[in-house]
C-alpha cells in the first residue's frame, strides 16, 4: 500500500527527526551518514530532498543492521547532549553563548521529537498490520490474549447543553518552553490544536460508548453498504469500486465472520467496537442510526472533563475490546479506537504553525481530510489528550479507526 | 473533460427536471419518451439508473432537434399545468382532492427547477468555454465587447468585530410554501444555506475588492507556482503534475499573457479580477499576500448587509472587469467572480436534507469540497443571495472563480 | 472510446489528405483555412502537430456545415486539378516544366487518397456502432433488412500442400505509375503489401467458413471464457479485467442473446459468422477447437486464387450473414468479416515504406498487433484483395472481426 | 517495479518448482509447509491460485531464514530421490510399478528444474539490479574489477546467402528423455525452441559485433530521442512518456556520462556494448544507422556454427565488456547481452506446448513480446545455445539487453 511504510523507515525516520533539528544544530555533531539526511526525510521540503513514499519499500540498503548502528549513533550523541545542556546550560564546552531561549528551544524540540516518535510507533503497528494482512498466510505479530467473554453495555446518550465553549489547546508552541524560564513546563502540544478559541455549539447527545460489531452486522444485514441513501456519494463511489461489504480485515470463512488482528485471524468478537472503517463507512452508519458523527468541537467539550484513561499500546492487546460497564460518563472516550468526526481538517482561527522546518509538519495538510479523536489500542499511553488532533481522509481504513454515534438535543 | 456536459444534455436535463418531479405526478402527462427518465437524470439514484457523466458526451442521439421537441413538449404541459393550478386550485379538471399542502409544494418545486435551470445556465457556460478552449481554433462564443481601460481600485480592508452572529437562509425547505397559504412567499434558498444559526467569529478584516491580474502576475513573479512553503500539500503536488504556472486559460503568446474568453483570446486586463484559479491557487495565493481566505460565515456576514448587485450574466459580458471605485463598502461581492473561501463545504448544525428524491440534491456531496460565494459574469441575475453556498473541489479551476482576501482583526 | 473518432473528424480527415497531398503541391490552390492543416492531421508527424486522437471528440467547432464547405471547396479543387492534369499534361498553365513522373507520382497520391478514403468509411461505420451502442436507447443507423433463415453449411477442411510459395504484392510504391508511361496502370497497393516474395509452409488446412455463432455459444456454454488454459496468458487477464464473457454487442435480454447491429438490437442470427471478437478470444476459441488460426501466409495462398467477391459494404445489410452452401473453394474469403490470423504484423523482408511524408502511412504501427485478413461487410467493395493486410491489437473488438479456423496438415 | 521479485521470492520460488513437479509426486514426501504451494507459484494456473507478482514484495513472511530452511528441507529430499531413483531404477522402496516411462519424466523435469533456476538466477540479478538502483546510495552488490581499457573493434559485416534454411532444435519434449532408454540424453531445450523446421532467408548481412556505448552517444548527439522518423509510433510515445533520452541506468554526473552497474556507479565505458536498452530503442537506432535488426532466424542461421563461449555470469562481473578483435566470424554472439531481433515471440510451425502444468511454462506468453538471442553477462554459463529463444517486451529495459545489427544482403 503506497501510504505504508515498511518498520525499517519508520525506526530510521523517527531518529533522522533528533538528527536533523536537534543534533545538526550542534557543531560537535557529525552526522552517521549526510545521505540520510535525504533518505530519510519524510516531507520537509525545506529540508531538501525527500524519497518519495512509495520508494521507501525499495530500500533494501542500508540494511536493518546498518539503521540499528544509526539509531545507537544518534542516541549516543542525544545523550550527551542531554548532559551538556542540563549541566552546563550549553551544549558544548567553551559555547556560552547560547542563551536561554535556544536552550527551551532545543528542549522543546527534543519533546516534539518524542511525541513524533510516537505518532510513528503507532503507525507502524498500523503499517505492519496492512502488510501482514496482505500475506496469504495471515501471521501473527504477537501472541494472542485470551478473549473477553460478554456483551457490550447497552448504548445510552448523554446530554449536553452546548452553548459557547472553549476548544483547543492553549500551549502557544515552542515560545512556551522559552517563556517558562526554567519553571515547571507546560504540557506539550501540537500546533494544530492551538489556539484555543470560543465555538458555538447546539445541544447535542453524545453515545455512551463506540459502536460495537454486532451494531455494524446490523447494518450489513440491512444492506448498508448497498443503499445510496446512506451514503456521501463519493462514499458510495468508493465503497462500489473498491468492493467495500465489510471492515477492512473482516474475513468470512466458513459462512462465519473473523477478523484479522495483530495476534492473527480470530473470530469476530460482536461486543468489540467495530474497527478499521472509513469515514465514509462510519458516515452512512450513522445515517442508517438515525444519528450522526460528532463535530470534533462536540467530543472535545465532553473528553475534557474525563481523565485520559483506556486501553492503549501499553497493554499490548493491540485489538479494541468491549467496553467496560458504563457509569456517568461516556465510555472508551480514550484508547480503543480513533473515532471519526463530522469536522473537517481546518486550521483553528488565528491558527499559526511553528516556525521555521517544522512549519510543515501539521498545516500544509488541511485539506481534504477529517479529524479522528481519543487515540487507540495502538496509541503510546500518554500520546493522546482531549484536544488532540489525528486526520485521515475519509477513505482511509489501516488505521484503528471506529465510531461514536451522536445526535442532536433539545 | 469527463466533469462537464455537453450542451445538448444540459437543455435536456433541465427539462428532465420538471417533467419527474412535477409532471410526472400528475395524471393527464403523457411522458415525451419514457427512456428519458433515466438518460437524462442526473445523479439521483433514487430515480434510478443514470447514465454515467463521462458518457453524455457519446449521446448523439436524441439529436438537438429532438431534444428542442422534448422541451416544447414539457413547457407546453408546464404551460397548462400552471393555468389549471393558477385558475382552478387543483391540477387537473375534477380532482378536487389535491389539498393546499401538495399544491404548495408542487409550486416550490416549479420554483426550484428554476433555480436548478439557472445554475445549468452556468454550467452550461462553463462547460462550453472548456470546450472551445480545448479547440485549437479558440472560436469565440459571443462576440468582443469594447475593453475597459483604467485600472484597479487600491486594496483597502474593511474592519469587523466578529462576536456571535447568525448565519444562514431562515427557509424551512419545501414545507415553507404551504406554511405560507397563498401569502407573499417566503424567498427560495437550497437546503445547504439552512438552518439559520449562530456562529462566533472572531475579529476579522476583508479586502475591498477581489485580488487583480495585476496582484496574481506578481504572484507568479515571485516564483509563486514554485514555492511549495506557501502551498498546501496536495495543491503543491497538484499544481506539480498538471503542470500549473499560471490561471487556467491563460496564454502566453509572443511574450505577453492572453486569456481565453468566451469572446475568444484577449490580451490580459490587468485590472480585472483573476478568474478561473483553483482552491488551491488561492490559498497560496492569500499566503503569498500574508493574508488568507475568508471563512463562508465572514463572508455571508459582510454581505447580508448589501444588496444583491453585480455583474451577472445578463450583462453578455461573460467575463470579469475592473472593479468599481470603491466606497465604505467591500464592492464586486456579487457577480464577476465566485470567491473561493477556506470552508470546506459541510452541513451546517441541524441540517436537514429536503424529502424525498430532492434529499440528494445537495447533501450528498458534502465532503472534500470547498464553499464559494457571491456569484459570477456566468451566473443569472437574481439567482444568488448573500447565503447562497456554490462548492468545488480544491482543483476545480474551470468555473468563474476568483480571490478575495482576509486577515484576522485586532 | 478513445480509439474512435467522431464522424465529422473522418470526413475532414479524408479531405485534408487530398489537399494535403496533392493540392498543397499546387501554387495556385488556397487552402481553406490554413489551420486545418495541423487540426485534420491524424498522425503525420512529418507534416507537422496533430491533434491527439482523444481530443477528435472535442471539435465542436468547426460545424459540420463548415466542413461539408470544406470538402465542397477541395472537390472543386480536385476537379479543377484532374481537368488540367488529364487534358494538358500540366496543372496549371504555362506551367511546362511538371515532368512524366511528377504527374505519375500525383496520379498514384490520389489514387492512394480514394483508397484512404476507403478505410475511413469502413472505420466511421465501426466508430458510429461503438457510439450508438454507448447510448441507452440502442438508435439504429439503417433500417433492418428482412432477416435471412436456415442453417450455415458443415464445416469442412480443404487441404494444402504448402511448400516455398510467393506472398505479398508486386507493386513497387509510387514509382510503379512513372515506369507504366500511360500504359495500364498495375493494381494498387499498400507498401505494407509488399515486396513480393518467399516464405515456407507445412501442410495446412483451412476451414471452409468462419466460425458461426452457435459455434460461439458452443464455446461459451463450455466455459470457455473461464478455462485459462485455453488463453493466452495476456488474453485471459484480459477478459477477466474487461469483464468478457461473450462477443462485443451481445446482449442478453430475457434470456435470449441478441446483438446490436447497425440496424439496432436483433436476436442472435445463430447461422451467421461471429463478429466483433478480439484476436484474443480467436486464438482461445481456436484451441478450444482442437485447431488453430492461420498464419497470414497460409490465408493469402489459399486467397489470390479466388476472386474478389463477398458482402461488402455496397450490401447496406452492415452486418454479416450465413455463407453460402459451400462447393469445392472455401467460402466467405473476402467481406463478412475481417480474419484474424496468427500473424504479428511485421514488415515482410526488404520491406520499403513509401518516401517522404507518406513513410508514416503503414510501417511505424508494426509492433504488438496482428494481422487480419479479406475485408467485412462494412468495407468497400473494391478496396480489398488477396494481398491486402488490416491490422489492429490482440484486444480490439470495435472493428468487424471475426475467426476462420486452420489446422496443421498431413 | 511491478516487474520485478524480491530475491527471497526467487529462492524460495526455484525450490518451489522442484517440490511441486518432482517431489509432489511421490507418496513418501511431505511438503514443508502445504500453504508454499500457492504462496509461491508463478502463474501456473493449472496449480492453483497464484500470489500477484506485485504482491510478491510484501512477504515480510516467511522470514529469509524460513526461505533457507525450506531450501535445504527441498535439497535433502532430492538427494534422497536422486540416491533412490539412480541405484535402484525406482523412486520408492517397493513401489516396483515405476516404468521406464516415468523415470526418465522425472529424471527430465529435473533437467528443466535446473534450466528454470538459472533462468532464475539471471532474473535475480536483474531485479536486484534495480531494486539497487532506485535508492538514491546507489550501492554495489558485487566489488568493481578492474576496468578494461583500450577501443571496440571496428565493425564489419558478415555476408551470409540465406535460402531455405532449418531452424530450431530437434528436440521433442519429455518424451525425449523416454525414448532415450538411458543413453546418453539428448540436450535438453524449452519447447519453445521446437520443432526443428524450415525457414526461407533472403541473403543478408550481420554486424561483426554489438553496438558499442561509443555508437549509441552517437545517435543521442544525432537527437535520436527526438527524431518520431526512427521509431516505432508506439516507442517514441513510451520514449515520450517515460522521459527516456537515454539507456536505462545511464547517469550524467558533472557533464560526463555514468552507468550504474552491480558494481556501483562508473564512467561509461565508450568501447562497451550498449546494455540496457528497450527494443524500442534498439529499433530506433538500427534505423539511424541505416540498418536493421536480424531476425531471430538470421541470428540463429549464423550462430549454430559457433561455439558457445563467451562472458556470462561465471565471470562475476555482471557488465557487459569490450568485444575481442574480430576474425572471421561474428564475435559476443554469446554472453555480454542479450541481443534484440526484429522477430515477435511467436510459436514455430506445429509447435506443441508441454504437457500438463507445464503446458503453460512458455506458450501462453506468446504475443505482444519480441525475440531475443544469445545470453549475457548475467546468464550462467552453459545454460543458452544457438536456438534458445529469450523474450520479453518491447518496453523492457532492465535486462542485460543490447543490439547487432543486421543489413540486407545483396
Amino acid at each position: 500500500m503506497t501510504t505504508a511504510s515498511p518498520a525499517k523507515w519508520h525506526l530510521a525516520h523517527t531518529t533522522w527527526f533528533f538528527e536533523t533539528f536537534v543534533l545538526a544544530r550542534e557543531r560537535w555533531y557529525r552526522a552517521f551518514r549526510p545521505e540520510f539526511r535525504e533518505l530519510f526525510n519524510s516531507y520537509y521540503m525545506s529540508v531538501g530532498v525527500t524519497l518519495a513514499r512509495p520508494h521507501r519499500g525499495l530500500l533494501t540498503r542500508p540494511s536493518l543492521a546498518e539503521v540499528m548502528e544509526y539509531r545507537a549513533h544518534v542516541d549516543l550523541a542525544m545523550a550527551a547532549w542531554f548532559e551538556h545542556g542540563a549541566a552546563q546550560g550549553r551544549f558544548v564546552d567553551g559555547l556560552d553563548t547560547v542563551d536561554a531561549d535556544e536552550r527551551a528551544l532545543s528542549a522543546w524540540i527534543v519533546e516534539l521529537g518524542l511525541a513524533h516518535e510516537e505518532q510513528h510507533q503507532e503507525l507502524l503497528l498500523a503499517d505492519v498490520k496492512h502488510l501482514l494482512s496482505q500475506n496469504p498466510l495471515l501471521p501473527a505479530y504477537v501472541p494472542a490474549q485470551p478473549a473477553a467473554f460478554g456483551s457490550a453495555p447497552k448504548l445510552r446518550w448523554h446530554a449536553c447543553a452546548g452553548g459557547l465553549v472553549e476548544i483547543g489547546h492553549a500551549a502557544t508552541g515552542h515560545s512556551a518552553g522559552a517563556r517558562s524560564n526554567g519553571h515547571a513546563a507546560p504540557e506539550f502540544a501540537f500546533d494544530n490544536e492551538t489556539p484555543r478559541h470560543r465555538v458555538h455549539l447546539e445541544p447535542f447527545e453524545l453515545a455512551s460508548r463506540p459502536a460495537t460489531n454486532a451494531e455494524w452486522l446490523a447494518f450489513m444485514e440491512d444492506r448498508g453498504y448497498a443503499r445510496p441513501e446512506l451514503w456521501l456519494s463519493e462514499g458510495f463511489e468508493t465503497a462500489r469500486t473498491q468492493g467495500w461489504a465489510a471492515p477492512l480485515y473482516w474475513i468470512e470463512r466458513e459462512g462465519r465472520w473473523h477478523e484479522f488482528t495483530l495476534s492473527g485471524l480470530r473470530p469476530l468478537d460482536l461486543a468489540a467496537p467495530v474497527c478499521h472503517v472509513s469515514g465514509f463507512e462510519a458516515d452512512a452508519f450513522a445515517r442508517w442510526s438515525d444519528a450522526r458523527l460528532p463535530t470534533e468541537f462536540e467530543w472535545e467539550h465532553v473528553a475534557e472533563k474525563l481523565s485520559v484513561r483506556g486501553r492503549f499500546s501499553d497493554t499490548q492487546r493491540l485489538h479494541p475490546e468491549r467496553a467496560p460497564a458504563g457509569d456517568d460518563a461516556p465510555v472508551q472516550m480514550f484508547g480503543d479506537v480513533w473515532e471519526w468526526t463530522s469536522s473537517d481538517y481546518a486550521p483553528y482561527p488565528r491558527f499559526e504553525p511553528w516556525a521555521g522546518n517544522l512549519a510543515e509538519y501539521n498545516g500544509k495538510f488541511m485539506c481534504n481530510q477529517r479529524v479522528l479523536r481519543g487515540g487507540s489500542c495502538a496509541t503510546p499511553s500518554g500520546h493522546v489528550r482531549a484536544t488532540y488532533r489525528n486526520f485521515f481522509p475519509l477513505d482511509a481504513r489501516w488505521q484503528f479507526s471506529g465510531v461514536r454515534l451522536a445526535r442532536d438535543g433539545a
